[in-house]
């Protein structure tokens, strides 16, 4: 027993030290002076040395050997550990500070690239980039799959292959659906200007009625909607734009899914490895059926139509039907982030297959463009316009986020299985999102899923929610329903 | 050169995480969410924990023993880290970490003795602390007398004596003045409601009357009002009180002292040892400079007069001269926080004796509360009323804070120097400051002082500054001309 509580006293330090560098972000994004960027890399640099050198202390070695587990959730604690020692361990320092060195770099032409629908002047760094990651990808999985040894840092004990199968089984059926929505007659869209005062008190509405607890977090602006830190200190941020209050609204609730995620865990496992999310996909999982299975219902738009009316009077949609048609609208678009509940899975299987080639030395970097822009005319059905609609879009590549897409659409396969059983289970639910009531939905993933947080693997995790072992069937099943009764009825 | 540039390579990522602790306690007062404070504790502690760690670091002996100083902003840069290696190393890690518990308990028992008005239940900790002070004292003294070891920690290379001796001419011509003074006929008092945005549009405009840089800050409510962070991160906080503006404006204008110190500081000092105030006593000599010669000057307030009036509009002070004696208003008190310039510094004279009598054993604890109400009588004429009024009004002695006390005088009394000497140098300084342009006095206490930051030893900071060493005279001139010319004449 000693060495396991010796274990976790120091891992408990080092679960705080990192909670301190989620507030440094935090602040980066809401309330730091525009000037003192230069001193917060310094901060978050020497913040980021300390974790690291923690994170493969050669006595974390020492305590994993002789540490005995006496339980369940002792036994997660350790192979959380363990997981982020030996995974630390195997990237030499030199690759860890150069790839820091370069990806900070990069983001910095990537953005200036896409200003400038420059795929030329983003290459040759992206090349450097690529070539970081597969060293690591090859570091990390001592001889196993490159893009498998990337994911599992995002989704532990999920492999591409069982994620290509699932993938495989969604894109004929989504293309589908994308074709035959788009060919039918378009819905009414929002017009007009949204004070953006009032956009922030129906953010606030929103966050509550998903039981967003304010007390151990808070709401504000920012220019990329975020969530950030676990246990006591959750904070979320919205943005707005006056043309486009949905845009506020919904990044609200998707960020209060993450955000209730982490709220949700129960506190037995604060400031333990225990203590967060099992992953990203299971994490996407919260933040979609918030924003889109729950928030996106015909029950919640019929209730928010008449918040929406209280705060910003008539504004031209005549009814909740016609509002809920507003919100769902699928139009034809080349950005991920914009896409809607029909098209964003295809972003996403794009960028996954492209992504796992370029780790596996199957397509070059120089390559990148033309397979990029082959693929979404194949699915999307016309050709990209411009670098910036197409593989300039997103800025994860140029900070070497490989292996992170995919949990996007897991996030939103889970999603679907989650709310298929959260409908079995709560059979007067769209009573209760009509009356602008999630608390029910909230509570059932909280007891069911958000309160175990790290403590089984993250496909297990859902699995024990659902009972069973989740599939891409529900998430199909509600989209051609949802979107067949919208556009085809 | 290598041990030097070794050791400062170390010191610059401890100073940026120093850095950090600052940030977590400003967004502790500001932005935390009331349900995270256990978490911040956690936060804050692990944090110490690392810096403790690298204070105390083996290898900052070995740097210290071969670095060379090639110039002499190395040599000062060796001088601070030395000092604090051994004054860390002197301090046994047992009882640093009892100092850190008792004094955390302390803070609540006080808090709560406080608010019931109950000497006897704060005594038993104050005891502990004062034991355990004490004990630090003697450890950092090694032999020489235990309070100028405490005060070496806030002021150093000053000692007591040369403070009594400076605070022993004060004390008779201050107790003279404040009964002269408050013998004559009370001028009028503001009286009103002033909303708090119009407090706040105030605050942001005295904040950039005297040079706050807002690109390298911010300026946000607080409970209590303070200044947060070196270098290219310096935020300040204030407060509204609808009835009293004046606390706003003041509590601003004293925390932009504190911060355009910061920001003043040569960036070739960044992230060094060099790249803060030279001291608590120089660092109030700014605050109070800009808090009371020049923000409470009859050429400022004139200005401020006509800034209060287009905003609040008429609020009863009928033109300058009578808006200057409002500001300047000297009545009874017995809280050294709200204590006007005559009597402000015979508050801490009090607290100087008797913390210096404490620490050398001179005087127990059970005698605090009688020694303190018989010195209040005898230095402002009339009893304490109760222990609120007396010993239980100030936090310090609760957390520890022995030796901190006198250099809130003493940063009156380099005030009043550094006054004097810009007063010779700025002969048009009223004139500006007529206008509300503050940017004259900034920038001579820029060139003369500020931006040297640490490079000097504090007194000689400010002798540099002044040329001549330090001496009580002009702020007791000052004080007799300013108050003399405004109750007298």
């Amino acid at each position: 027993m000693t060495a396991y509580s010796d274990l976790m006293a120091f891992q408990r330090e080092t679960e705080a030290l990192a909670q301190v560098m989620g507030r440094l972000g935090w602040d980066q994004e809401t309330m730091m002076p525009s000037g003192a960027a230069a001193q917060r890399a310094e901060e978050m640099g020497a913040l980021e040395t300390v974790l690291h050198a923690r994170r493969t202390d050669q006595r974390l070695g020492d305590w994993l050997e002789h540490a005995v587990a006496p339980d369940d959730v002792a036994a997660a604690n350790l192979r959380h550990i363990r997981r982020s020692f030996e995974r630390s361990r195997r990237v030499p320092a030199r690759l860890a500070s150069e790839l820091a060195r370069v990806t900070s770099r990069a983001q910095g032409i990537w953005a200036e690239a896409r200003a400038n629908e420059d795929v030329a002047g983003f290459l040759p760094i992206l090349s450097e980039v690529v070539a970081l990651r597969r060293e690591e990808g090859a570091a990390l999985g001592e001889g196993a799959d490159v893009y498998d040894a990337l994911l599992e840092g995002y989704e532990p004990g999920t492999t591409s292959s069982e994620l290509t199968a699932m993938f495989t089984a969604l894109r004929p059926r989504l293309v589908a659906l994308r074709d035959r929505v788009l060919s039918a007659p378009e819905p009414a869209q929002l017009t007009g200007i949204f004070p953006e005062e009032g956009q922030m008190i129906l953010a606030d509405v929103c966050a509550r009625a998903f039981g967003y607890d304010f007390t151990r977090g808070r709401l504000d602006k920012a220019v990329h909607p975020f969530s950030s830190g676990s246990g006591l200190d959750v904070r979320i941020t919205t943005r707005t734009n006056p043309a486009d209050p949905f845009n506020c609204i919904y990044s609200t609730i998707h960020e209060v899914g993450h955000a209730t995620y982490e709220q949700g865990i129960d506190s037995a496992h604060f400031l333990t490895p225990l203590g967060q999310g099992a992953s990203m996909g299971v994490h996407e999982s919260q933040s979609r059926i918030y924003e889109n299975q729950l928030g996106r219902s015909r029950a919640f738009t019929g209730w928010l139509y008449g918040r929406m009316r209280d705060i910003f009077g008539d504004f031209g949609i005549d009814g909740e039907d016609a509002f809920y048609r507003a919100i769902n609208r699928v139009s034809p678009g080349f950005i991920r982030t914009e896409a809607d509940e029909v098209q964003y899975n295809l972003h996403v299987l794009l960028r996954f297959d492209l992504e796992q080639a370029l780790m596996r030395g199957d397509l070059q970097v120089q390559e990148l463009e033309a397979a990029w822009n082959d693929r979404f005319l194949a699915d999307f059905g016309r050709p990209v316009d411009r670098p910036s609609h197409g593989l300039l879009q997103d800025v994860h590549w140029s900070v070497g986020l490989f292996g992170y897409f995919p949990t996007y659409s897991l996030g939103n396969v889970y999603a679907g299985c989650l709310h298929d059983a959260m409908r079995r289970a709560l059979p007067d639910l769209d009573g209760d999102l009509a009356r602008g009531d999630a608390s029910g939905a909230v509570q059932w993933l909280r007891d069911r899923l958000q309160r175990h947080g790290g403590l089984r693997e993250p496909r297990d995790t859902v699995a024990d929610a659902i009972g069973g072992g989740p599939s891409e069937g529900p998430l199909l099943d509600y989209l051609e329903t949802k979107f067949g009764s919208l556009y085809l009825a």
